[in-house]
Parts: structure tokens; C-alpha cells; sequence
């Protein structure tokens, strides 16, 4: 269990980073500004295509991607600090072409799809030319218990058809985003609850789909979006199918554990931001006579936070470095206590660093605001904290009725 | 200390919740709708105004004042129950002339402004056909310790001359709000830092006076919005000066009770139109074959909210009575004590409301994630959570020491 | 909903006090002292008759029991704040024969008993004479839901047969506890679940019952105790029925809400004096050249102890005037809500306070410990926190279905 | 940042923890009886000395002890791991050699001490013949800041001559603790606080050395003991000193690194049983129709409580290694988090089971009760959490203005 950086891993950090300072940090304004004048919250901004570019120039591409072929060929414990330093910007993921969710499906194309569907949509994925969505999520049933889903996708003949809603398609709300993985009823009498259902490929501009609205988060409109999608009648081949019949769960498991990982890392770099910007704060202001950094309160918050990030960033550490070399399986248990920690994190140090600048912080003038704002989906985003609870305790009793058998 | 609803406040307190259900929650959407194609985050309403005819020709008008003469003539107690209504509704406030800053800064004239600023100023304030700031928080220094404060307000010969820069002057980035309190250093080396500063009226069109910006919210525009203010070389008479020389403190005081009794209940209120939707929520969903009424975690969400929230309000109540039988001096504690609680269950409860929601909660379908960031907001308006809890330390070490001594 | 001490309480107040000052915190050490010598931790000691006889001719002398012909006919509502008096010092409450089980155990009698067994038992124990147990808890079951309890109870001709374990009966460690309610299966197989349990009277010298052993609370082994009772084919006359058979579930009921807020006031009591002590020795003591009492993290212990205190008072005060006027199961939620609070208020309290003390907190060199320790048993004693904020919110989601299908 | 336990690692482990389970858990009640039938609560029961010979035997002996020569030369990494085992119980470390404070002392006398001290007190401490006390802490003063320390320790030709007070000798209540290494003023007017104090060894029997009485800990006595001590111009001679004069605190300092890992080590262990505990009791009992183990509340408690443990763990692990690979000063920050961190983590778990045991729970019927007591003293011992989390905060806020001034 060596958690210590490489070479190679120091030396993508250390790139990275300068990255980030050279032509992320300074070109947040312009992020905004290009979007802002555009009139258009999902325009996508000419800044984002020239960084992209400089980034692959530079071999920050794909880094996310285990896979040698098609990507950096880094473990997830690797990859785990670049996730970490992507995560002081928001939107930053994507000029390393390392986004949710176009990493999940760019890694369940490599693995469940066919030569055609790799080269049709994985490589332009691979190469940063078009953005893919992720539709599981419905509106109106508990979706974190996944089998409570009930779009449907029927077989008639040689075609799939299609009827339904889903909502929170992340990137879904940009026009670039040009293929759907979905997952509906294709069997909903199955006894085994497990096997009901499948994926299936939608291109964006099929009849019958309507890119109905993108969906806020906590105030914020994000340029990539989510959105509510309406299924009507949409009719695509069976082979548009990805993975067998019924086998979305699995497909949707095998999916899971490098992505929270990431959504993890990226946490924690969020919350390092934060402490940084909280400390930073603290020597610069004072009240009643002496500097926020010598009252105790906010003492108090500065090394409860950095305890809460060092913790979080070891158990992270842990559950990829299991994931690694164990496996997913028996990363399990691992992988639900960082789901529930590290947005935690996340929003406990945001929310101190707000309190620390007092107005400032919960105004446009300091990233914090939105900060927290994204902490807070993260909560809810890949099944809510209570679910993986859940889980997690039910595991942990299993396991020791287990020894308790042997 | 009787905390039991009279006759008269049970029968406001209908005629409030029947107005609230007859005709602000219906029109809630209308009031975004109007803003939204107005393509101004600060357009006022036609709805509003339709509103506000409505209420005023009902009674439910000026309730907050506890002047006879001017207002309804309740007393904090009495108010209270109808701050709690007014609460589960943002924007609902100024429906019945009821809504901060105004409120303080109508308390202030009435108590103490000239006849000829009462005629000017008060009266449309008491008829609600303008609105007023209070522009005391700064950008660049720690407003919570108000010594801070770096405004200046220079004397010459009959005029004051306002340079520097204000902001969170709440009210102030709609057009209608026509007048500015202002507070700023008149004597800045006086040795007794509390007689340093005075208040000057500062009319909106005055020259040199610009409205800078506004302020969002956790990533909300409000529609009547916090505003930055740059003050160069703005010039009034000597006798826009409200109250005595340096006497800014002493008025900011008086205008704090009634107004924290005031935000506390209007958070209460937001607070249990959450409990309400949680429950409403978690009896039509289920997961993992149960209701989510019927989890345990979601049943200890309920109860540990509906704890919360019946504490503070009786808290809320007690400082109340205090500050109207004994006096504010007498209720100085109780009041630190509600701008703890108040802005606490505000978010607590609002923030398990949202994760009985799921990814609904975070979106604009529901008003939970505005409810949240307003809730928010109120760990920091007139004073951070830090500030009141340090005050009251101080006051209770000083009571056991006086204690003590006797 | 008045809350203000009338004069009849002022005066209570005043002279219970008074005794305590007195009387009982100088004898705290001669208690301790007396128990010790005797070598015997449930040694009844001398003062604690001296105490009681004082205290009975001052007129401080049954004050729990709202009867006015037995007791001083006080509200629940009245007698709150003498309780919270008396919980400064643990044990205080029986010199004013104000002690649990006791008080709940002489309520039912006088509610339930018939002439004789209110001569025998109900007397005494109103004289302070004999104690009384409550022996309703079992080993080897969650009592929590009491539908566990498996002690049998057979009827044989004239006579009950008792067979079971009972545990955690308070006060039977002592010889002078004479007399025992026991809860038992009289119908096991009665479908309604909350019909099949009768209490019936078994004096402590009845062959077949023995007291087995005591047990100690986190710790500490209390004077009085809290015994194990062993019975083996116990037989007691039909005549020994309190109440109706299989009524059990119907007295228990009865007994608890007045029992809940003397607890809890107690508990409360016992936090206003763990939070004047920690103000005392903040203000005694420096560490890096300030008094604790200036250290930022001091002062939010004292602050955060004082808002929670207060919250939980006032909590109480409803739920005892909710029972006094609209009912006992008006008032359930209260109950249940205070059940749950003061405890921790309790415990959060003296837990700050050691902390303030350091290693002398720890020790037996201040109450603190003890008062801890009890305050633990305090989150388990008549059901613990989980089981009253399961029913608290069960209700709530009850309460709001009738409101919705009305 | 290897955290994986290598093979010898891991045979001391399996060793460990099946002497544990063969020796030392099954004679957890011949432990306390043995002791309790002496009739003196600090008498050394005959089944320590048999187990410290089994131990000793199979080389399961001052495994702490990094320095190859006298112990087992394991790193700190390796050490921790086998520390969590010895938490399982609360006083199975001295059965190893293993336990505080002769483990710091013993470190200290083989790094500071003269040929003559190691021959004396080392050797026979390495035997486990005789036990030492660490003198430090003082009562009347906040000993948490040590400049407060009061103890004057007077040269007088060639010898010492002490006066004072100390208290929470650790180890001292038992008669075979011969040696007591007591901190004193030596140089009061040195205007470099940290140079006034010096640490000289006085044997137990040293006329005008009273050992005065134990200090209970949260109600329990523990066999070893808490003592104070009294000196009434105690005098030993110059060699006696202990390092050189003045250097009290660096000596104090080398001792603390180890010495909290150990702890902290021990109170995961003794968390990790209590979660092996609650887990076990939420299988085995069922309350409103569910086992224990299936509601939401029971399922949170055990999962937080993995969580807890598993970071604490892991953060514990990398505050080792970094002491052991780059040195004690750059492992400060990570050993102050720990330090923070582990207590928690013991009385939380272990709080957490308590009450998933109910009654059972805070009696003498598992070891919760005094489990909890030992968590609390850990908040406390070397130093209150508020001291660790304040020097921690301020070491950030050093670091970050060192890096900005880079």
C-alpha cells in the first residue's frame, strides 16, 4: 500500500500544475466573460478549444484513462493527485479531456462496445471533438434505488424504441454533446431485479428526442449543464445497443469506481483551494484588534479543515490503490466510505472558508460560492450520502457474519 | 412571560396564512416570470405591486411597526408568529410593507429623524411607494467589527462630503429605492471608538453617488438586490445628518432588536415550510421496498428538524418578550442567542429537505436551494455566527464575574 | 402558554434554594464520607435522614405530586424549575422525596391502587419511610420495544406466579426498597400486542425473589442503585394486581410524562451548573498569556452551552404546560422531544466543562464526572434517543397525513 | 509512503493477536477479580507477571522500542500496527513491556541518560522488573501551557532540593513503580521560557516524597493509577539529573513523537473492538419487528464509525512514517492531527455502541463503559484537544506565509 508519487507521477503534477498557473487560474474571467456574452449559458467558449489544445500539446490528455492504447496508461492511485489539482477550477477537467461523465463513457466504450460504436463515438471522445451523456437518472421516481427506473426501451423488429424521461444528463445541454448511453426496461418482468435492463445508444438529433431544459444546481446554470431529457417513440437499431441485452447494471458497475474516484480527488482539491483561500484571508484581515488568524475560532476551522483533507485524501489513496491492485470488488466498502467523505469535505471547509470572508464569500467575487454549490451536488451526484451509507453498513454486517460463520 | 397567541394575533395570523395561500404562493412562478422577461434581475413586478394594494387594503399592512401612530401597533411578541408566515415566501415581505432594511431604517426615522425628514422620507417608506438602503458594510475591511469602517464623512460649512465605498446595501439595486443611510467617520481620532461615526441621508440621484453593482447570493440575483455603492465627493446639507454627530453607533443599536427578531422568524418559517415538504416528500417515495417516511435516517431528518425548529421559536419568542417587557438591553443575550440558532435551522433543515429531494432539491423545481443560500446568507447579515457567539461569551463571563463580586 | 414563575413558585424556588445552599452542597462531602466508612456502597447514610426531616418541616416535601390532597399539588408546570433546582446535585431529590422511581411509582398508586394497597405501600413511601422499584426492564431483550419483555406472570387459583429476570431497577440496591411493580406476560398470545402484560406488587422479602447484584453506571455504583432481580416461582395473592390485568402497557403510559420532565429538568439543572463552573475556572485560569475565558474556543463552549440550555428549558416548560392543560397526549411530541434534547444538553454541557478543567475534570475532584456519567444513563433511562425519535417522527408523518386528508 | 505490513510486520501481528486471544482476553475476569479480592485496588495481580513471562517467552517484548539493541527495533510504522492490537484491551501494553508512560521513559533514559541512570532504572524497566512515573503535570495550574508549571527543583552544593506538587502520575499508585522522572524550575528568571525547566529522577522512597492518592479516571480506579505526589524539600543528588540543566523541554519533546502514536494506535484498537462489538449485539437483537442491524439508524452508526476508524488509521500510519523517514519535526502537523483525531474516534465509536447496548451498555457487563472512560482521559492526556488543534492551525498559517514570502 505505497502511496508515494513516482517519478512519473510527480512530474505530470508538477506539469500540471504549471498548467493550471500559467493558463487556467488567469483565464477564469475570460471563461466567463466569453459565456456571458454570448447570451447563451451553454455557448461553448473559444477559450476552452484553444487550452484544450495547448493541454494535448503538452501531453496532459486523456490522463484519466488506464488504458495504454488510448490513454495516459496511469493507475487510478496515479492519477488520483492530477483529479486532485484539476479540482481548484471547476471546469478545468475538461481541457484535459478528463470530464465527467465522458470518462465513464469513454471507459465503457473501450470495454463493452463494438469496433463500429468505438470507432464512431470513442474516438472523437478520445480526441476531445464531441461530448457524450450519461442518461440514467429519471424524474419522478427515487432513482437512487435503481430499480425503481421505468423508461422503457422495447424491441420491435431490428429497432429499439424508446419512451421516457431523464433528467440530470450532465453535458447534456451543450449542442456538442452528440450521443446518449441510456438506460431503460427491457425486461421489466425479470424475477432477478438485476437483469431488467439495458443500454442503448442514442445520437442526439434522433426524431422523437427533445433536449427538453437544463437543470440548475443550488442557483447555478453550469456551461456544460444538465438536462431533462423527453423520449418519444425513438427508434434506433439494435445495434445501437451497448453491452447485452439486460446487462445495465453490470455495465453501470463497471462504470463506478474510477469516476468516484475522481469526483473524490476533485473534492479534496476543491477543499485544499478553499483552505488555502481561508488561511490567506486570515492573515489579512482583523477584528477586535488582532488578525481572524489568531482567534481561536477560526483556528479552529483552518486545522479541522486540513484534518478533514489529509484523512480524506489517505482513505482516497486507499480505495484506488485497492482498486489497483485487488480489484474494484474488493475496493467496495472503500469506495462508499470516500463517496460519503469527500463531499463532506468539501462542503464543511468551502462552507468555513465562506464564513471567513464573511460577505465576499457568499458573493460572485470569490470562486467559493460556487464551490460550495458543486460540493453540495456531489452529495447527491452517483447516489446520495445515505445510500452509500446503506451500503456500506450492510456490507460491513454481512462480512462479519461471515467470519463469524467460518 | 405568556407566549400564547391572542385573540388579535390568531386572527392576523389567519387573515395572513389565507392572503399567503389565496394569492403569494399561487404567484410565485408569475413573480419570477415577470422578472425573467423583463430581461432585468431587478425589475419590479407588476405583481408586486398588485400585491401589495391587495394586502394594504386587508390591514395586513406596516404589521412590523409597533408604533400606533404609524404602524400596526403589535409588539415584537405579537409581530412574530407573522414574520414566521411572511417567511415561507422569499419575496413575501414587502407584499405587506414588512421587508428588511426597510423596516429598520423606518424605525430609525420614526425614532429618530426630523419632522421634515419623517415628511420627506418616512411617509412614502409608511406607503411603500419608495424604497430605502442602509448602507453600512464596507468592501475591504472586516465589517463585523465595525471600528473597522473606513468611510468618511467630512464637514464643510454647511455640507457633508461622502467619499468611499459601500456594499450589501440590500434594496439598492432597484431603482425605486430613493434613499441611503449612510454611515461613516465624522471623527475618526475620537478616543471613544463607538462616537467616531454618524449618519447622513444620501438621496439616490445625488452626484457622485453611483450604483455600482450587485451582489449575488450563493449564485441567486435578488430581485431587490445587495448593492455595491462608491461614494466620490457626494455632497449633502448639514441636515440630512439623521440623529446627533457621531451618534451612528447609538442608531444602529436601536435598529438591531426588532430586526433580528424579525429575520429570526422569517428563517424559522422557512425552516418549517421545509419540514413540511420533506415529510410531504418522503410519504410519496419510496426505496429499497419502503416509503422514505420509513427509513430511519429520514425519520431522524424529521424529527431532528422539528426539534430544531420548536426551540428556536420558543427562544425567538422569549427574547421577544424581553425586549418588549424588559427592554432591549435586558434581551441583548437572547437576541445573540436566536442569530445563532435561527440561521443554523434555517439550513439544516432546508439541507436534509434537499437530500430527502435527491437531485430535485438542488434544481429550480423546488425552492429549496434559494431557501438554503437566503438561509445561508443569514449566517453572515448583520453580523457573522462568530461575532454574536464571542458577544455573548462576553456578556455571560461578565455576569457570573459581576455575580460574583456582589 | 405563560411560563413566568408565579409567586407561589418564586417563593419554592427561593426556599429550595436556599436549603440547598444550605444544606446540601456543604454535606456533599459527609454523603460521600458516610457511604465510604460503611463500607457498603448502598449503606443508607445518616445525613440523608437528617436532610429529610429538615426539608419535610420547611415544607419542601413531595413537591412532584400535583395531587393536593398527597402531595403539594403543584402543576408540571410549577414544579419544573424545582426540579431543575434539585439536579444540581445528584442525589438531592430524595431529601425532598422527590426521587425516581418513586415519584412515578406513588403517582400510579395513587391513580390505580386500591385502599389497601394505597394504605400499605402509597403511605410509606409518601412518609419517605420506604423506597419502591420499578421492575420493568429485562436482560437478554431490546426493552426498548417492551413488546420484548418476557417475564411470565401465571395466574393459579388466588395467586400470581412469577418467573424472569428484571435488571436496571432503580433503588432496589437498597434494603429500605420494599416494594417491587413488576411488568409481566399475564395473556403472551393476546393479538393486540400492548393488552398481554399486567403489573402486579411484590414486597422484597417474598421467598423466590432475590436482589442479585447491582449495577454501576459508567462507572459509578449509585447509593441507591440498580439491581438485578432474579424470580423464581415468586406467588403473591391476586390482591398484588395494580390496576386492571393485561393493563399494563395503559399504566406505564400513565406514569411516564411527569417522570420525563422532572428528568429532564434535572438533566437541565445539571447542565446550569456544569456551564457556571466552566465559567468559573475560565475565568481562573490562563494558558498563553490570556484567561481562558479570552480564548476563542472557550467562549463558544460557554456560548453554545448557555443557547442549548435555554432552548431545552423553554422546550420543557411547553411540554409541561402542554400536559397541564391540553393533556398528556397533546403533549407527546413535546415529551418526546425533551426525552431526546436534555439529555444531550447534559451531556454536551459537563463534557465542555472537564474539558475546560482538564485533567481535574476527570477526576473525583469535581462533580463533573459523576454528573457526566448520569447524564449518559440520561440517553438510555425510559427508552433510549433512538426509540423516542423514531416515535416523535412516526408521529409528525401521521400528523401530517390527517392534515392532508382533511 | 508504504503502509503495506511486510512479512515480519505481519508474523508479529498473528503472533500478537493469538496471544491475545488465548491468554489475555480470557483472563480479562481473573484480572479484575484478582485485584479486586486484594482488597486494594493497586495491587499488581499475580496473572500480569504470568503473562508478562509468556509474553517475554515469545518474544513479544518491548516490541515499542525502535533502538535494536535494548527492544525490537521496529520503526514506528511497524510498531503501530501491534499497538492496535494491545488497544483491544485496556491493560494488555505492560504484558508486552509496552505500556506509557515507561515506554517514553524508557526512551528517554536510553537516549539522555548516564551509563550509571541505564544500569540503574533502564535495564530493570527493560526487564519489566519495575515500573517508572513521568512527573509533569501540576495541580492549580493549566498545565496544558507547561511555562505555567510551578515546581522549583533548587541546586544546593551537589545536590537538588525539590518542592511541589504533581499530579497524573501515571504508574504510581503501584507500589513497583521505583522511579519518578520530575520536571522542574531550575532557572525561573530565564527570559527564554522554554530553557527554565529540568528534569531530575528521584526513587520513590526519597524522604519527603509522599505518594498522596490516586486519581480516579470518569469513576474508575485504574490498577496502575493516576497519583499525586507531594515533595517536601525532597534531595537527591546532582547526578541524578537527567540531561542537562534547562533542557527540560527538548528532552520532553523527544519523548512525545512515539509516545502518541502508541496512544493513538490504542484507541483505534480499542474503537475497531467496539465497532466489532456493536455490530455483533445489532445482529443478535431485534426491536418493532427488525433486527437491530437492519435499521437506518444502527446501520449509520456502524458505518461512520468504519469510516472514522479506517481514516484515523490511515492518517496515524503516514504521521509514523513520516517521523520515521524524514523526522520528528516534519511528522509535527500529522501528530497533532492524530492527536485530535484518535481520541475522537475512540469515545465516538465506542459511544455509538454504548448505545446500540442499551443499559447493557453503560453497566459492568461489557467493557464499553470504562472503553469510553480511558477515550475521554485520551482527550486530555499530553495535552487537551484545544492545544493540539491551536498549535496546529498555527503551524498551517506559518507554512503558508513562509511559501508566500518564497
Amino acid at each position: 500500500m505505497d502511496f508515494e508519487y513516482s517519478d512519473k507521477v510527480n512530474e505530470l503534477r508538477r506539469k500540471l500544475q504549471a498548467f493550471m498557473d500559467a493558463y487556467v487560474i488567469p483565464n477564469r474571467e475570460t471563461f466567463e466573460q466569453q459565456i456571458a456574452e454570448s447570451g447563451d449559458p451553454h455557448f461553448y467558449p473559444p477559450i476552452l478549444e484553444e487550452l484544450k489544445a495547448k493541454a494535448r500539446a503538452e501531453g496532459l490528455w486523456n490522463l484519466f484513462l488506464p488504458d495504454d492504447e488510448y490513454g495516459a496508461g496511469l493507475t487510478n492511485l496515479e492519477y488520483a493527485p492530477l483529479a486532485e489539482i484539476m479540482g481548484r477550477v471547476e471546469w478545468s477537467s475538461e481541457i484535459f479531456n478528463c470530464n465527467a461523465p465522458d470518462t465513464g463513457n469513454m471507459e465503457i466504450f473501450a470495454q463493452f462496445g463494438t469496433e463500429e460504436q468505438k470507432k464512431q463515438w470513442l474516438e472523437p471522445l478520445l480526441e476531445g471533438k464531441i461530448r457524450s451523456g450519461y442518461a440514467m437518472t429519471e424524474p419522478g421516481v427515487s432513482s437512487s434505488d435503481p430499480i425503481n427506473l421505468q423508461f422503457t426501451i422495447k424491441r420491435e423488429g431490428d429497432e429499439y424504441v424508446l419512451n421516457g424521461r431523464k433528467w440530470w444528463t450532465t453535458g447534456a445541454s451543450r449542442e456538442r454533446c452528440q450521443i446518449f448511453i441510456v438506460m431503460g426496461l427491457t425486461n421489466p418482468d425479470n424475477p432477478i431485479k438485476h437483469q431488467r435492463h439495458t443500454m442503448v445508444l442514442v445520437p442526439r438529433n434522433t426524431p422523437g428526442l427533445t433536449v427538453l431544459r437544463n437543470l440548475s444546481v443550488m442557483g447555478y446554470t453550469h456551461n456544460d449543464g444538465h438536462a431533462e431529457l423527453v423520449f418519444e417513440n425513438v427508434r434506433v437499431p439494435v445495434s445501437n445497443r451497448l453491452g447485452d441485452e439486460n446487462a445495465a447494471f453490470a455495465i453501470s458497475q463497471a462504470r463506478l469506481g474510477p469516476g468516484r474516484i475522481h469526483h473524490c480527488m476533485r473534492s479534496i482539491g476543491a477543499a485544499s483551494f478553499a483552505l488555502e483561500l481561508m488561511i490567506k484571508r486570515a492573515t489579512e484581515r482583523s477584528t477586535y484588534g488582532s488578525r481572524l488568524a489568531e482567534h481561536g475560532v477560526i483556528q479552529n476551522y483552518i486545522a479541522e479543515s486540513a484534518i478533514e483533507i489529509e484523512q480524506a485524501r489517505l482513505l482516497t489513496f486507499k480505495a484506488a490503490w485497492t482498486m489497483d491492485t485487488i480489484g474494484k470488488k474488493a475496493a467496495m466498502n472503500q469506495i462508499a466510505m470516500i463517496k460519503v467523505v469527500a463531499p463532506r469535505v468539501h462542503t464543511n471547509v468551502v462552507n468555513r472558508a465562506i464564513q471567513v470572508y464573511g460577505g465576499e464569500g457568499i458573493s460572485q467575487d470569490t470562486p467559493l460560492a460556487h464551490m460550495w454549490a458543486t460540493g453540495r451536488m456531489m452529495h447527491l451526484v452517483d447516489g446520495p450520502d445515505e445510500v452509500h451509507i446503506r451500503a456500506l453498513a450492510r456490507s460491513l454486517i454481512k462480512q462479519a457474519s461471515l467470519a463469524k460463520a467460518e
